[in-house]
């Protein structure tokens, strides 16, 4: 099974205290242009893989989709996407997304925020997300940076002359790190851009757009602490199709 | 026009000193993972964008293209292409590829090495192979990995506890950098790697491939000095297909 950090009680506090968390959707400064690359939801079955709060199934539902399964390994997660996002056309259900097994042809939507760094298997699940999606159906999701994953050393670097760099080092070196965030021992899985795209190729899909996000000069005017992200990107957002 | 940094005596003379000039192919260590990346060129008609030396087009005659046109902006480059690296179905041809017209549907291959991170105008470059290739069609290049492009100092650093990173930094500004190899002030386009296949996608072509070339353990054993290609791309590799 996955590792359940978010049902850890440090991890579930800390991340309590996110601004995502307090915001939901409009705390993610990421949100908007992941929004734009989702297809149009009226009507559509969605499947949110690592849900947490459901605060995207609750958008999902307002947005008029008829069906939406939020999926999330930590039963604390889930609790509170219970209490706080509940729709009549949402389910959610706890699984272990490394081992999941999903109807064929049941969706028009896939959808993960910043879960799939976690996943070890994810040959299997991009599989699973395939085949769970009617022709024409959609995987749109964001997932931490290799970049940003990467290295040894995970944090900014001041350099003799005082520039402010990103030290990059392991990148070819894939598998697992383990980071100290909200809680200790945190393990991602850091792989290459082309090993990811090319998982999802592999499975069937049909590449539709690649982000490396970043923050725009409003976003950095009205939040300055954002600049640094022009530095080196933080986040991969990805959609892609499965073919008609 | 390009730049053309080639037909600067300095670069020239710079140029046919690397490994990958005396050597041709085989002294790029990425050649092999290219290769992989082509479709069988057995009658093929093959295009390659900034042939240089010639030393692919010669290797794609070998292998049964029926024609093979060469273009390059550099007239010493074309030079040393017809007196070292002649055939009959091959064509070599001076073109500024910036400003580039292609005939339609002329060509099974569309190739090119380390040569697009030049260009400035890549969409229009993308458009043209897309309408240059038949359907099905493939084309493969070798690119500059733009992390290896982006820094304001592109050169390993020293960190204060002894590990050697990469000072990545302005990735997301995207646009000219000038750097000094081989010759002083050789311009590149940096471009994130969202955007570089955001623009093939948008030009119509289906992504097949996307390798961010690492050496293997065999090279590194043969050439100690690749070791430090593990910690972050220098190249990128693009197989990507019109679609049938």
């Amino acid at each position: 099974m996955t590792q359940n950090i978010y049902d850890t009680p440090a991890f579930f506090e800390g991340y309590s205290q996110l601004e995502r968390s307090h915001h939901g959707l409009s705390g993610a400064p990421e949100w908007p242009a992941l929004r734009a690359l989702l297809p149009d939801l009226q009507g559509a079955r969605v499947i949110d893989l690592g849900c947490g709060y459901g605060w995207f199934c609750r958008w999902a539902a307002e947005q008029g989709a008829s069906s939406v399964l939020g999926l999330d390994v930590s039963q604390k997660m889930l609790a509170r996407a219970q209490s706080s996002n509940d729709a009549a056309s949402i389910r959610y259900v706890r699984a272990d997304l490394e081992h999941l097994e999903l109807p064929g042809a049941s969706a028009e939507l896939v959808y993960s925020s910043l879960t799939l760094h976690y996943i070890e298997h994810l040959a299997h699940l991009f599989r699973q997300a395939y085949q769970a999606l009617v022709p024409g159906g959609w995987l749109v999701f964001s997932i931490e940076h290799p970049i940003f994953m990467a290295p040894v050393e995970p944090g900014w670097l001041i350099a003799a002359d005082g520039r402010k760099v990103w030290p990059l080092d392991s990148y070819q070196v894939e598998g697992p790190r383990v980071t100290d965030w909200l809680a200790k021992g945190v393990i991602k899985q850091h792989r290459t851009v082309g090993t990811l795209l090319n998982l999802l190729i592999g499975a069937g899909f049909m590449l539709k757009h690649v982000e490396e996000w970043g923050p725009t000069d409003a976003m950095i005017a009205a939040q300055p602490a954002l600049a640094e992200e022009r530095e080196r990107p933080m986040l991969l957002l990805v959609a892609a199709q499965r073919p008609r």
